[in-house]
């Protein structure tokens, strides 16, 4: 089957991480689709700039029109931010009968409404994963994965750039301002912030996402924004003291008022008890809590921002498009992801074969020179030890020995632990607990 | 359109918590799923109980395979555990030409191959989205939501049991028998708590997991499996005191081996450093955390078993078969969650009715009386104080006195603010920051 073609309108940030995701995953995402996916055509403002990114792999012009009208592009991915030409853009590619995937949050906080009813009466798909919190499919988890709940509420730090400022705030003791400005240096808040910092960027993700929790069109008028560059230092000590952390927070929430059901839609400062998992959400990363009435607590979290991360989520909202769209009605979504043909044969490893750290403990008669033979047969297999701690006796004249090793394998940990349960010194077994730092 | 009929192979915990959310939630499933989702028939050992239970809504059978094989079943739900009996019922509904939905992990780790070739062969869906973590739609974001990525590693705390039985040891320094038996009165482990604590049940999650983020057949004799039976609580402190944490985690990764690539795939305890997310994970509860060149890491984190959260995602399964089967190819997953014709108008709310709890500073002159004013002005607003903190003064006679309040009307709290504000012991404004428990 030939592949899917695919107009990009834009290439900065988010659009170069698509193209090259997308060259560089290639085949992963044809398994996973049933079909390629190759992006034919870019709208770009800078055309040599687009053309060392493409690398001549695909058309390039610079009147995104061109691309919304091509007979070339059944699905048009719009990453150029901002309202109006957008709107007027994905309004036209959805009238020309194509898919649209976008990770606009402004647009569809907006103008959602016009476009999901537009796509609706044309009978195509509109698809924004990436609008929310970047790589974290949380769209999918709220619109496909508590489909059986009434959820109750969505909580979510969704905007990188104030959560590394704040982070910041709290870590080193510094005022907003200072913070702000080394955040701009290190690239994780724009010359012009306002939109981050005064919580519009996550009211608009909120927006959508407390449309998709409780069934109710975008109204981005009613929400109530409140950012964080009046945040004082002094009071994210103070909240500190208390057992809380300040976090730049979205809540959308049911709420009954005066016996009639409302929506509660607001974005501000927020104080989180610090034992909460979301409180220790720190720096540039995303999380969101949805509380649903049947599965209770989940949580999701990952990159909100930067360029595959979001691409990574572009890509999915693609291949679902691309599922959807085109495969046989019975093999959409592939059992295991995917595709049954396209199954690959590696295979899975005996453990002597797997790398990873170890916690060793040796029981031990105290004596002179029993921590130089442990750490000498350690050196021998080639094992190097990246912690020791030796805990006094127990009313005997032993001693727990504790050696947290580097990566290794585990064959010569286990040939390892073999010499040294055969010294004389040690008492019964090693006891052997691998580590894995998940870094 | 009529509801679309499913079938119950056994209601036990998860059964009759999925009967109990269809039934709750019935209009907001409909309203997302485009139609009615309706349970029709239910096989049952005990049916007098299963009678009770549904409450004269279905019909019930004693012989599964009358579910099967019926003509009012378009859907069939497998919960009935094990291996033998379960393959050859859902190997049966495909040939009937039904779609299955089901929560076993064991019979997909072990026949997974042979049901989805039979789905494949016959074009009906087999859905399983509860086989892992619970509620967690964690089955959705690899086969769905990471699309993009070449996934590098899954990592998981999969058993709920076995995190609370390690939980309990660490918290109170308990040895492992004795936390077991606590489990088991509190209905954590079951009576026979050996697929639990030795690993099997882990193992078989993460054989799942394993097969959707690389592509690979189910295999689930080359798994790793380890349990925590023979974990002893000074090997939890020692972890501990050298910066970790000791969790039953079931790991899959790509590993190169002699220039060959390979699988790892194995369940441990495994130490994990405990300022990572995931080593804060406690008690009954699950989480995933997945690795992948684009996206980077992602976690999922919420319930990992119980009669609702596993309710939760083989209803959203329901739901997926229904939207894919059913509904025309263009609205199957609606923008909004909801189909379009099903948002609802309940509004907005205004910030002044909306309900939480707030953290108050205010700076005083230090002067005698200022404390009693200040409390005696929330008391008649009705707030009441669930901390205060007064800190000494910055070099003049002033101080700050924070404020924790319990949940408020925030209408209340801006009119004592105002009158906060009219004490001439109060110099400038007062700071008020919305405090949320997320418990």
């Amino acid at each position: 089957m030939k592949p899917i073609k695919v107009g990009l309108l834009g290439i900065g940030t988010v659009g170069a991480g698509t193209f090259n995701v997308l060259q560089r995953n290639q085949e992963d995402i044809r398994r996973r689709a049933g079909r390629g996916i190759e992006i034919t055509m870019v709208a770009a403002r800078n055309i040599e700039r687009a053309a060392r990114v493409t690398n001549g792999a695909c058309q390039i012009v610079d009147d995104p029109f061109l691309v919304v009208d091509s007979p070339d592009v059944d699905i048009v991915v719009e990453l150029i931010g901002g309202y109006d030409l957008p709107r007027e853009l994905v309004l036209r590619a959805i009238a020309n009968g194509k898919h649209v995937v976008t990770a606009n949050k402004a647009l569809l906080a907006l103008h959602g409404n016009e476009i999901f009813a537009a796509a609706q009466d044309k009978g195509v798909m509109v698809a924004f994963e990436a609008a929310v919190a970047g790589g974290v499919p949380i769209i999918k988890a709220l619109r496909e994965g508590l489909t059986a709940n009434r959820i109750e509420s969505v909580a979510g730090i969704i905007n990188g750039t104030t959560n590394f400022i704040l982070s910041e705030m709290r870590d080193k003791g510094l005022g907003f301002a200072e913070v702000l400005k080394k955040a701009q240096e290190l690239g994780y808040a724009e010359a012009d912030p306002t939109f981050d910092i005064e919580g519009v960027d996550a009211a608009h993700k909120l927006m959508i996402m407390s449309a998709i929790a409780f069934g109710i069109p975008v109204q981005f008028d009613k929400a109530y924004v409140e950012g964080i560059s009046a945040l004082q230092a002094d009071d994210i000590r103070y909240a500190e003291e208390l057992g809380y952390r300040i976090k730049l927070l979205g809540i959308t929430r049911r709420s009954t008022v005066d016996g009639v059901e409302g929506i509660e839609l607001r974005v501000h400062p927020t104080l989180i008890p610090t034992s909460r998992l979301i409180a220790n959400v720190e720096g540039a990363m995303n999380a969101v809590l949805v509380e649903a009435d049947a599965v209770g607590s989940t949580l999701y979290y990952g990159k909100g921002a930067g360029s595959e991360p979001t691409a990574s989520a572009v890509i999915a909202d693609l291949v679902d498009v691309t599922r959807l769209a085109t495969v046989d009605p019975y093999c959409r979504v592939p059992h295991l992801a995917f595709q049954p043909n396209e199954m690959t044969d590696v295979s899975i490893l005996p453990m002597a074969d797997i790398t990873t750290s170890y916690y060793l403990r040796v029981y031990v008669n105290d004596q002179l020179g029993v921590m130089a033979d442990l750490t000498r047969i350690l050196a021998d297999a080639g094992i190097s030890i990246d912690a020791v701690l030796q805990k006094g006796n127990r009313g005997d004249e032993r001693t727990d020995i504790i050696m947290i090793t580097h990566q290794t394998r585990e064959k010569k940990v286990d040939a390892a632990i073999e010499r040294i349960e055969a010294l004389s010194s040690v008492v019964g077994k090693v006891i052997r607990i691998r580590l894995e730092t998940l870094s």
